[in-house]
């Protein structure tokens, strides 16, 4: 450490635990060490036997120890190979940014404890909601996109009719959400808690690139209207989960014009795109919708969780949820309680999730920001390209809009089928399982497969590409080189 | 650093900003620096105009520059001075779990990318079932204790009527919930997110220390089942926000027994009592709820945020939350699945905030928790006893449970009143605002104050002592020292 350094004890034990991480290689892009070094549940808990809480760890040498064995057996999220989810790597600023408001440990609920973080949340939530296109609009962060898409849901059944605040639904119809068949299924965890219920989201059927259909949305409307059902809410997806599919938004956007029913859209995954100049004009309509969900930690990297929900309708989201409780959000402070914010939320305490963007934002500018998206995009459109070409590939859809690249892998002894029938399909379901566990226990790749049951699709690799590490073309042949000897004799 | 510093870019990014975090005191007890540099917000924008990102940083001694400034200007919620809300300081060993599981950025839906981390989930919520007496239960982290309660009042819905989950509650009669006037305001927040309706939340009466009166929770529930409503659930306080009281949980569970209704504990602030062998009497009977919320980053020191919800019924959590997303939950892993713990959530992504707990408690053990327990209750004791004898000060009430004291302070020009008016008691009234302004301007002290309004109650003192840093019988002095000299004039 440089001068200035005092040696709290604190201080030694956080110096412990970033050479611990550093020795361990956690943000190493070594592409020669183990994504994962993976034990089945039983196995780690034999070779960590003081997971279990048992009788506390006295000695400082054991403690460390034991905690390096824990680092050993994490999944290295950080690495070129990691490309499994919708997250990965880091952004190093952000995760300076989590460590710095972490160490500060304060509540996000009033100015008064969070005052130089509130001023960061405000100006991260100005810039988003300038690139969304909602002039005099309003934000959140949310503890994660599923509670971001709750706030929404929230606002839209408040706007529709606010006694349902303190009345409930109970006088009401049976209410309505619609979204696509491909859409996250918080939408359904969601009608749950709401008291809608799954079974008034209505999945609204998609095109053959996993789009919502305008006209289907305009039957499903019709028909809960006939059914004597009240829709309130309608879900566009800027980014699917599994296709990556984005739904056409001006056309939904005029739908909900006509019927009058507020429009969400979920760019959890998608919304980074609107950094980019490249790809963004497929976000352009986004400011026709009245709330917008996007989670920066995701694609851009920022540390878990960072999600934010902006709104169009200033003020609606405190109006919605406030419960003004006078041991916190007292009106008779001495500075400007307009500043206190955490009468927007549903949550009472709320992490300062907002600090690790900042910090992100502040040092790369959102040229910075394009930079990285267009990488981890055209990287992607790499492995799209290479992979049509290549024998034994079978890409699931034509082309991708996102950086999910869906695609089945014919190990040899498939290729020369007569007939690919219900047998022959049911075989290559097998495939992707087989050679994801061979890559995981051999630490050499993690990517994601899964079915797609409602378009009767067996098991498809879904490669996902970040902006960290950035992504380069010598990975995506890594992918293509693992996947073809490993699955070499199935 | 020491041997195996292999200064990757990142490491030098995070080692600048530990440097920073020990020279700016965020984890110094020093008792001589403040506890907050208060700027107002319209001064803090022109201190640091670098926070509305407006242009990239682009040089990095700007960069950490800005950084120290916005440091500077946090509240350092660590400051044994800092006693204003329901948490405060950090267990330093919590501190390097956050910081290690920020690093290592996973998701805590699947064994697949959060092997070690889920084992280490499991092993908290074992070692806390059994403390609350849940002997064959179950649990979940959730990002605050707000949400932590609402996971209770889906499982509670559930439970009642199954098919809530994909009917909604149309076809039901206006469904109630019962809790105290003293509990947290969480409970209407969530009654208006689960259409339940803010006036289908019955604020039961509490008796004159703030407890739930039993026999008006049955007179409650009579009346909302006379007024043809349907009561559901049971909200038990252990630990209120203001006053700290802890309801009577053997009376509550015998009506709620009765009457068939789930009952929930909300032990988020009172929880950590249960580790104590000089006060954990009170939650004797814990065993006897559904289940009960507990919030680890309130008295107990563990980094926001770090709230569990346990179940008595296991698999319930599973059944009532569960969508079964084909992408992430797939039964055809080669793994076993079970560990997979993401669909018992209502989040999907969901950050690790068990293992922060988990290194906590790996150190100190039970017993290390009951010594800092047993400490911060034993100097609120000091504080209450002190101040009763004092002049000037007032108690609100003759004893309180927990370790949060609530009085007012009357200074001198107040005292010799003849008669207690209305008209004294506004006067009162303004009294903890203006010191606590002077004290926060001063940075020598942080506590909270508020109303009661139900109570009649004009601003109150509310302090509150948490297990980090440690307090001390000094420290309290200091707090009657402060009062005393910046109310002298008023």
């Amino acid at each position: 450490m440089e001068n200035g350094h005092k040696s709290s004890a604190t201080t030694k034990i956080l110096d412990k635990v970033l050479e611990l991480l550093d020795s361990e290689g956690v943000f190493g892009t070594d592409r020669d060490q183990p994504v994962v070094v993976f034990k089945h549940p039983k196995e780690l808990t034999t070779e960590i036997p003081d997971l279990d809480l048992e009788a506390p760890i006295t000695d400082e040498k054991q403690l460390w120890d034991v905690v390096r064995r824990i680092i050993q057996h994490c999944v290295k999220t950080s690495h070129p190979y990691f490309l499994n989810q919708l997250y990965g790597g880091l952004d190093p600023y952000g995760l300076a940014g989590a460590w710095i408001s972490e160490a500060l440990n304060t509540n996000q609920y009033t100015y008064e404890v969070a005052p130089a973080f509130t001023l960061a949340e405000l100006a991260v939530l100005k810039r988003v909601l300038n690139l969304i296109g909602f002039q005099n609009g309003d934000g959140i962060f949310a503890p994660g996109g599923s509670i971001a898409n709750m706030f929404a849901i929230a606002l839209a059944r408040y706007k529709m009719d606010p006694t349902t605040k303190n009345r409930g639904i109970s006088h009401l119809p049976p209410l309505v959400m619609l979204t696509s068949e491909e859409s996250h299924y918080s939408m359904l965890k969601a009608a749950h808690w709401f008291g809608v219920g799954t079974d008034n989201v209505i999945r609204v059927k998609t095109d053959e690139r996993g789009r919502m259909i305008p006209s289907a949305l305009v039957e499903s409307i019709e028909s809960a209207l006939s059914a004597g059902k009240k829709p309130f809410f309608v879900n566009a997806t800027a980014g699917t989960t599994v296709l990556g599919a984005f739904d056409p938004l001006a056309q939904i956007a005029d739908v909900c014009e006509k019927y009058q029913l507020w429009m969400h859209v979920d760019a959890c995954w998608g919304g980074s795109l609107m950094f980019s100049d490249k790809y963004s004009a497929i976000l352009k309509d986004t400011h026709r919708a009245d709330s917008l969900a996007w989670n920066p930690h995701k694609m851009l990297g920022a540390p878990l969780q960072c999600s934010i929900l902006v709104i169009k309708e200033k003020g609606l989201l405190h109006q919605c949820n406030s419960a003004a409780a006078t041991y916190l959000f007292q009106q008779d402070k001495f500075y400007d309680t307009a500043f206190d914010t955490g009468d927007k939320s549903v949550q009472c305490g709320r992490k300062v999730d907002a600090f690790k963007l900042w910090l992100m934002w502040s040092v790369r500018g959102q040229t910075g920001f394009a930079r990285l998206v267009d990488n981890c995009m055209d990287v992607s459109r790499y492995f799209m390209s290479r992979i049509k070409e290549m024998e034994g590939f079978i890409l699931v859809l034509p082309e991708f809009q996102c950086t999910n690249i869906c695609f089945w892998y014919i190990p040899p002894s498939l290729r020369s089928a007569t007939e690919r029938n219900q047998e022959w399909w049911s075989k290559v379901s097998e495939v992707a399982p087989k050679i994801k566990e061979r890559m995981i226990m051999a630490g050499s790749l993690m990517i994601g497969y899964q079915p797609l049951k409602h378009r009767n699709l067996p098991n498809f690799f879904r490669l996902v590409t970040t902006c960290h590490p950035p992504p380069t073309t010598a990975d995506m042949e890594h992918v293509i080189k693992e996947i073809v000897e490993k699955g070499a004799d199935l």
